[in-house]
C-alpha cells in the first residue's frame, strides 16, 4: 500500500513543505529511513539526521528550526511524537482487520457474541460469557464462565481469563497473561499443613487498560480486584488478589504488588519494584526501578526509590556515600589511632 | 442457590444465635456485605463492621464478645477464617462441578484416563500419559508423554507439563504454568559458544501441592527436580533444574530459586527473593520479601533479610543507620577538624 | 533400550578400561547410580562416588588418576562433561522423532512448510508463515502472520510469536515465551491520559538461540529487537522493545531489560538483574544476581554487582562494611564523646 504525503498530512492536521505527490509504503526509524519510506523527528537530538536521511518524509514538530537543506518532503504537525501515533494507529487498522469465526473453536451456547468479532481457531468461549461488539480474539484464547468483556477488546493468543471477570471498553490484553486466576490464601494449620482459603472474588478491569505479555493479576478472595480506567501494565506483573489500580497508573515490567495494596491513580512504577501488602500508594507518586515500599506513601507527587525505599533524592545521596563506605571505615580508625596518641 | 442458616452452621459445626432459617445466597467481605449475603468476622480491627453490617449472617469466632446490638443472625465456631475455608470449599465444589470429555480434545490411544475426569476442548493428552480418578483438564492444557497425575489433580487453562513429569493428588496448577521445560544448562566451548546439555530428568510434584500462574519448574538434568507435599507456589516463581522444596514450604510471587539448591520444609520465602544455586536452606526459616541469599543457612528457624541475607534483626539495624549515612559522613569530616585544629 | 560400553564410547570417542559388552539403560547421576545405568564423572568433588558407585558405566576425563578399586567399566574422554552433552544428544534425538502434521491443526492455506517437520494438534500457522525444514511445532502454538521460522527450530507447546517475527536455525523457544508482544509504549496526554504508541518492528532471533519458558521479547518500535547468534536466555525474562543483545551472551531467570537498551556479545547477566533503558553494557562484561545497571558500562570484561552497580571487588567491600555500620556509627560517637571531653 502507497500513501502520498498529502492523504498522511490530512490525516494528521499537517502543513506540507515540499513535494505533496511523494508516496510512501514503510514507516522506518529515522537513522535507518531509505527512499519509499516516511519517518518523524521529535527528538532535538536527533535532528543532524533530519539532514542526512534519505526518507522520503519526515512529521517534525510545528516550531522545528531548518537550519541546512532537506531531501525530504515535510510534515509539520503540532507534536511529531503523537502524531507518528495517530499514523500507526492507521496503519494498524488497515493491517489487523480480522474478522468473523474461524474453525475449530469452542462456542458455549450459552455465551453472547457481539457484531464484527473476530474469533480464532482454538479459542475457548465459556457459558454465559458476553463478548462486545468489534472485539477481536486471538487463537488459544480461554473466556471462562460467565466474564464480561466490552465494546473493541484485543485478547492476544493464549490469554487466560478465569471466569467471572469483566473487562471494560477497549481492553488490550497480551499473549500468556492470566487474568482472575486464584489469590494466594492459605490458612495455616496446627500440624504445619496449610488450608486453601477458596478465592471467590473477581477481577474488574477499566476501559483502555493494556496488560503486557506473561502478566498475572489474581482474582480477589471476596469482592473484586480492581484496575482502573486507562492503566497501562507492562510484562511479567504480579498483582496479587485485593489488588487495587488507580486510573492512568503505569507500571513497568516485572514489578509485584502484594494483596490488598491500593495503589492510586496517576501513579508511575519502575520495573522489578515490589510493594507490601495492605498499604496504600497516594496519587502521582513515582517509584524507581527495583525499590521496595514496605509502608504506605501518603504524600502525593513525590519521587521514592531504594529498599527500604526513601525519599528520591536522600536515596542518591545515600548511594553515593555508599561507595565510600570503606573509606568511611578507615577515616574512622585514623581517628581512633590520633585520639588514643594524644 | 439459597442456603439457610441452620443449613451453613451444620456445615461448619457452628451454633447459631439469631434466627436460623434466614437465607443468603452470596459471600461478601463484611464492610460490603448486603441483605442476602453472609460474611465473617476474623480480624478484630473489623469488629465496628460487625454493629453496623447489613449482612444476613456472619460468622464469628466463639469467644467474639458482642458489645453492641447487630442485626445479623451469628453462627459461633471455633475459628472464624477456616469455618470460611469449608464454606467456600463447599461453595467452590457446587459451581465447579464440571465432567466429560469436551470436543475438540486431542487423546492419545496409549493414555490411561481415570474415573469422573473432566477434559476440556482443545486439551492435549500425549502417549503414555496416566489421568487419575476426578482430575480436571482446563482447554488449551498440554500433558506430555508419559506424565503421570494423580487422583482429583485441577489442571487450570494453559498449563504445559513436558513429557515424564510425575504428579501427586490433589494438585492444583494455574494457568500458564509450565513444568519440566528443560534446566539452563550449557557447557561452554573454546570458540565462546555454548552447547547444550540436554535436560532428561524430570519434575516430580507430591500430594496437595499448588502451583501459582505463570510459574516454571524446570526439569532436572539428570534425577528429579522435586517439590514436596504441601508446598505452595505463587505466580511468576522460578524454581531452576534440581531444585528441592520441602514439604509444607511456602514461597511468594517472582522469587527465583537456582539449579540445584535445596529449601528444607516449612520454609517462607518472601516474594521477588533469589536464592543461589547449590545453597542449602535450613527447615523453618524465613526471608523477607527481596533478599538475596548467596549462602547456606543452617539454623532452623531463624528470619533473614537484605543482599546479601543477614539476620533480620542486624539487618534492620543496618537498614536504620543508612539512612543516617550521609549524616555520619558529615559527622566525620568535622571530627577531622576538630582534631586537626587541636 | 540397551546399550553396550563399547557403542556409547565408539559414540564419544572414548577409550574403555573394563568389560566393553556391560550394557545400560538410563543415564543417572553419579550419587544415585545402579547397576545397568551409566553415569559421569566431572567435577573433582564427585571423586569419592567413583569409588563407592553401582554405576555399569561411569564417563570420566583421560586425565582422572583412579586411586582406589572400581567396580565401574569407564570410558575415558577428553572431556567428560562436553562428552555427556554428546550423549544426551543421541539419546534425545532416539526419544524425539516426532514426525507428521496432527490433527485438528490450522495451517493457512498461503504458509509454506519445510521437508520433515513436526506440527502437533491445535497448532495456529496464519497466513504467509514460512516454517523451515525439519522443524518440530509443539500443541498449542501460535505462529502469527508473515513469521519465518529458520530450519531445525523447535517450538515447545504453547508459544506465541506474533507477526512478521523472524527466526533463525536451530532456535529452541520454551512453552509459555512470548515472541513479539507490543512494547511498553504510550504518548502521555494532558489531561493524564496516555495514548498507546502502535509497535510495528518486530523480533529478528539469530541461529543456536535458546528462550526459556515464559520468557517475554517484545516487538520493536520500528525496526527490529535483534538476539544475536548462540544467545542463551533462562526462564521469566524480559526484554523490552529495541533491546539488542550480542552474540553467545546469556542471561539468567527474572532479569529484565528495558527498552532500547544494548548489550554486547559474550555477557553474562545473573539472576533478576535490571537494566535501564537506552544504555550498552560492553562485551564479555558479567554481572552479579540483583544488581541494577543504571548507566552504560564501557570497559569490556569487567565484573560487576550491586544497585547501583560498580566495579565487583568494591562492591563486595562495601558489603562487607554495611555489616558493621551500625558499630560504625558508635565508634563516631565514642569519638564525639573523648574529642568534647578533652
Amino acid at each position: 500500500m502507497q500513501f502520498t504525503a498529502q492523504q498522511i498530512s490530512d490525516l494528521i492536521n499537517g502543513t506540507i513543505e515540499g513535494d505533496a505527490e511523494v508516496a510512501v509504503s514503510e514507516i522506518s526509524k529515522i537513522e535507518e529511513a531509505q527512499h519509499g519510506s516516511i519517518t518523524f523527528l521529535s527528538n532535538p537530538k536527533y535532528e543532524t539526521y533530519l539532514y542526512s536521511s534519505n526518507a522520503s518524509i519526515v512529521i517534525v514538530n510545528e516550531d522545528q528550526l531548518v537550519k541546512q537543506p532537506v531531501q525530504s518532503t515535510l510534515i509539520r504537525v503540532k507534536d511529531a511524537y503523537t502524531a507518528l501515533s495517530v499514523l500507526l494507529d492507521a496503519y494498524n487498522q488497515l493491517r489487523f482487520d480480522k474478522k468473523g469465526i474461524e474453525e475449530p473453536s469452542y462456542i458455549h451456547p450459552t455465551a453472547k457474541i457481539g457484531k464484527g468479532v473476530y474469533i480464532a481457531a482454538f479459542s475457548y468461549i465459556g457459558p454465559y460469557v458476553k463478548i462486545g461488539d468489534n472485539c477481536k480474539i486471538y487463537p488459544h484464547s480461554y473466556i471462562g464462565d460467565n466474564v464480561t468483556l466490552g465494546d473493541n477488546c484485543t485478547i492476544h493468543a493464549g490469554v487466560k481469563v478465569y471466569y467471572d471477570c469483566v473487562l471494560g471498553d477497549r481492553v488490550i490484553i497480551h499473549s500468556g497473561a492470566i487474568i482472575g486466576s486464584d489469590g494466594f490464601g492459605f490458612a495455616p494449620q496446627a500440624d504445619g499443613t496449610y488450608k486453601k482459603i477458596n478465592q471467590i472474588g473477581n477481577v474488574v478491569i477499566g476501559n483502555d487498560v493494556e496488560v503486557g505479555a506473561n502478566t498475572t493479576i489474581d482474582r480477589a478472595t471476596l469482592g473484586s480486584t480492581k484496575i482502573g480506567n486507562g492503566v497501562k501494565l507492562d510484562n511479567l506483573i504480579q498483582l496479587a488478589h485485593n489488588v487495587e489500580v488507580g486510573e492512568n497508573t503505569v507500571i513497568a515490567a516485572q514489578t509485584g504488588i502484594s494483596g490488598s495494596a491500593k495503589v492510586a491513580e496517576n501513579v508511575v512504577l519502575g520495573g522489578q519494584v515490589g510493594v507490601a501488602g495492605h498499604i496504600t500508594i497516594a496519587r502521582g507518586t513515582q517509584v524507581q526501578a527495583q525499590s521496595g515500599i514496605n509502608r504506605s506513601i501518603v504524600e502525593p507527587d513525590k519521587k521514592w526509590a531504594g529498599t527500604p525505599a526513601s525519599n528520591y533524592a536522600s536515596q542518591m545521596r545515600i548511594q553515593v556515600t555508599l561507595q565510600k563506605l570503606p573509606l568511611l571505615e578507615k577515616r574512622i580508625l585514623e581517628l581512633e589511632n590520633l585520639i588514643n596518641k594524644k
